[in-house]
């Protein structure tokens, strides 16, 4: 009679304690701060193509193994390659001073001797499209847009377009070279990297990013009415038909009713060569694998499986997931719902859902047991999944997006900055109990989160 | 009879009046931070040997001429010229990984092809004097003595040591080559420089620092326990024998009185070649730039006349003072006191004297201005001046040390960070206003500050 009187739940009692016992275990193992320390300290930068990404596949295959993941595999991905190359940046006249500069990703080199040219700066890159067409033959273009600071990293779109779209923009009104102040909220001397747009077409012309501070130098100078001179030497290099091999990484924890089924976590194993991937996205592959093993060492394995798949080749334009995608179109429907991590070092403090409407009350109560840790539930329902994990959101998995405290993620943003020193073990711990709590109780769970 | 109720004072009560307004002028005008934002965007770089530093002695008497100072001149100074050239460090087993490292100023270069030795560690410099003779042979010893942050900066006497005397300490023992964590409080992968002390003897070995990212990733290798062996490639070189010259370069307001009498106020124009020396020290130049600056607007001279001398190759051992001091020895006893800036971005929140007992109680009097402002006046009186102004301090020179809060002063130093963007111009008003009405206060009054 007691029972009857209880509003019925999704989610049995039984397995909203072991939740909070996994939250518990999350709480005080620090797992997935000790397996971030050991990739960022044994393994490094994972540029795809470069020896450290394939050492971090290996890394990431022995540690899933060690865990006692019940299957590990990988599946190929291949891409071509980009060099680096070395950078030289400096302003030459009227105030010669070095420059702090990285080439964007995909970025062609300038001639050996290096290009220079004068200058001209733009706003933003609405501002930069605005110019007329060949009034910046011969020059060099900038963009001096700033990135501001939001909670939800939501500065970035804004700031973003500039490095995506900026070079083949500039090259199309006659600039021969391309500088942007950086994608970052951070005043570090140290540029951030990132990946060019590609699918309007591949600039011509060499691109770089300035860090802030010599961003603010330049437009100091340019702001004093004289024509202000910059020297820009690059070898970076396309290499088109060069075709590297990387992989998707992918450990199971096999579910013991529908293993067919599969809850999918997801994260980038491959970084950008400057810093160490530490936090992008060492955090979410140490999350998640983290999370797995967690429930891995429940006394029983939950009904459905779970997919813990590090994803290859993100940084370049979600090359990973797109392979794999192709490759298990036919078991989407399999994927029962997705969440990745690719946001940094902050506390979650949101979750948005991308389900059904009658899957809604399994995700209500899934927020009542994060509201006391202060998760709020958004009220939006439209989740696809962040970063590798979107195409498949977009491909019809549900997916939940469990939204960081990103304030401070754009500070060391895809720079020699990303290292494990900034990545926060206590928030580590809470963000790992999150998602083994929600991965377990979604695995656990016969709930169809397409309904 | 209503005035000889009143307490006599030191200062006037028309000083003091004139004294705030001097402060009035300093909080609106922001004339420290325009002055600091010309020199980083226009000289840029300033170390002793460099067309940098040249460039910045021709802003400066450029600059003091333009804001009206009654004399400008330059005493010649010369030093030896190191070059910092290039630098390569990695790891090369048992885990590759490039390193961020910067030379350490006057340190050898190595080989062209590099040395590459196994690291060993040392907690900090007492544990690496305290290794047996010889242990270190063929080694590459590293101090990873991690600074702390202070307000009055007091965790760098502790972390410094290992700078000035690491390398010879590490040579004497064996080492092939030296190493440590940057002098820093900050977690950027960006390395401090600075100098080593060569009263003891120059070292044989090249000796860089790494960041402290950097440091935290070799020690966490270390730790692991597998000889970490490490490569580096350094092309600086010591020039001991090639004079430089740079310069001192002096403002004077002359005073209507007794001119041969100063109020000194020091800082220092050249810098490190990492960073622009906005924060190293363009803040104390410009700041005593503007105190007498604004001085000079008043309808007159103050009685005694003010010099502001930007010393020359102070990075390199105090070297401009020191031929100042031999230069200006005859005179030293006009000195009336001294002030000097080289300390950073924070705000004055402390007031040391170093004068004689009678002049305390001028000292108070100013104290009194200062204490609505937050400035406590410091208990001791043993204050000689901050970094060149010190040794005139010890040559007897009365002095006052404004303590500003040193907090951030060690995340920028000496790396290329230091930057105009990390320029507050808030403190910059606020402090220029303080020695503003320190400087009239001194230069208008007679009080011996000697006695
Ligand atoms: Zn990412
Ligand atoms: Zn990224
Ligand atoms: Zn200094
Ligand atoms: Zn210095």
């Amino acid at each position: 009679a007691e029972e009857s009187a209880e509003t019925p739940t999704i989610f049995s009692a039984e397995m909203k304690a072991t939740a909070l016992e996994l939250k518990d275990t999350a709480m005080e193992a620090g797992l997935a701060y000790e397996l971030d320390e050991s990739l960022s300290t044994e393994v490094g930068p994972r540029r795809v193509g470069t020896p450290g990404d394939r050492l971090g596949i290996k890394w990431a295959v022995a540690k899933m193994k060690a865990l006692g993941f019940d299957k590990v595999w990988t599946e190929e991905v291949t891409h071509v390659y980009w060099e680096r190359g070395e950078i030289e940046a400096e302003v030459t006249g009227p105030y010669p001073q070095r420059m702090t500069a990285i080439a964007l990703g995909g970025s062609v080199g300038t001639p050996k001797k290096g290009i220079e040219a004068e200058v001209v700066e733009f706003e933003n890159f609405a501002a930069l499209e605005a110019a007329p067409e060949g009034s910046l033959k011969g020059k060099i273009a900038y963009v001096s847009y700033r990135m501001e600071r939001k909670i939800d990293g939501s500065g970035y779109g804004p700031a973003v377009i500039a490095r995506g779209y900026g070079a083949l923009t500039a090259e199309q009104k006659g600039a021969v070279g391309y500088i942007m102040r950086s994608v970052g909220t951070d005043n570090n001397r140290l540029a951030h990297t990132g990946g060019q747009r590609e699918d309007k077409g591949v600039a011509g012309i060499p691109a770089a990013a300035l860090s802030n501070p010599d961003a603010d130098i330049l437009s100091n100078m340019i702001r004093r009415g004289q024509p202000v001179t910059f020297k820009l030497k690059q070898s970076s290099k396309r290499h088109d038909k060069k075709v590297v091999k990387t992989a998707n990484v992918i450990g199971e924890v096999t579910g013991r009713e529908t293993p067919e089924d599969y809850v999918i976590l997801g994260s980038h194993l491959d970084s950008w060569d400057v810093g160490t991937g530490a936090v992008d996205d060492g955090i979410g592959v140490t999350i998640t694998m983290a999370a797995a093993k967690h429930i891995l060492d429940l006394p029983q394995r939950p009904k459905r499986s779970i997919r813990v798949v590090l994803f290859g080749a993100e940084e370049v334009g979600l090359v990973g997931v797109k392979q794999y995608l192709e490759k298990n179109r036919a078991e989407l429907d399999h994927h029962v719902i997705g969440a990745e991590w690719d946001f940094g070092v902050g506390r979650i403090y949101d979750m948005k859902p991308g389900v059904g409407p009658q899957a809604l009350n399994a995700i209500r109560e899934m927020a009542e047991l994060f509201a006391p840790m202060g998760v709020s539930l958004n009220a939006a329902n439209d989740a696809k999944g962040d970063s590798d994990l979107s195409l498949l959101g977009e491909a019809g998995m549900p997916a939940v997006e469990f939204a960081p405290d990103g304030s401070l993620y754009f500070d060391y943003h895809h720079t020699d900055n990303d290292t494990f020193d900034k990545v926060d073990p206590e928030a580590m711990k809470f963000n790992t109990a999150i998602y083994t709590m929600f991965t377990w109780l979604a695995a656990e769970s016969g709930v169809d989160f397409r309904k």
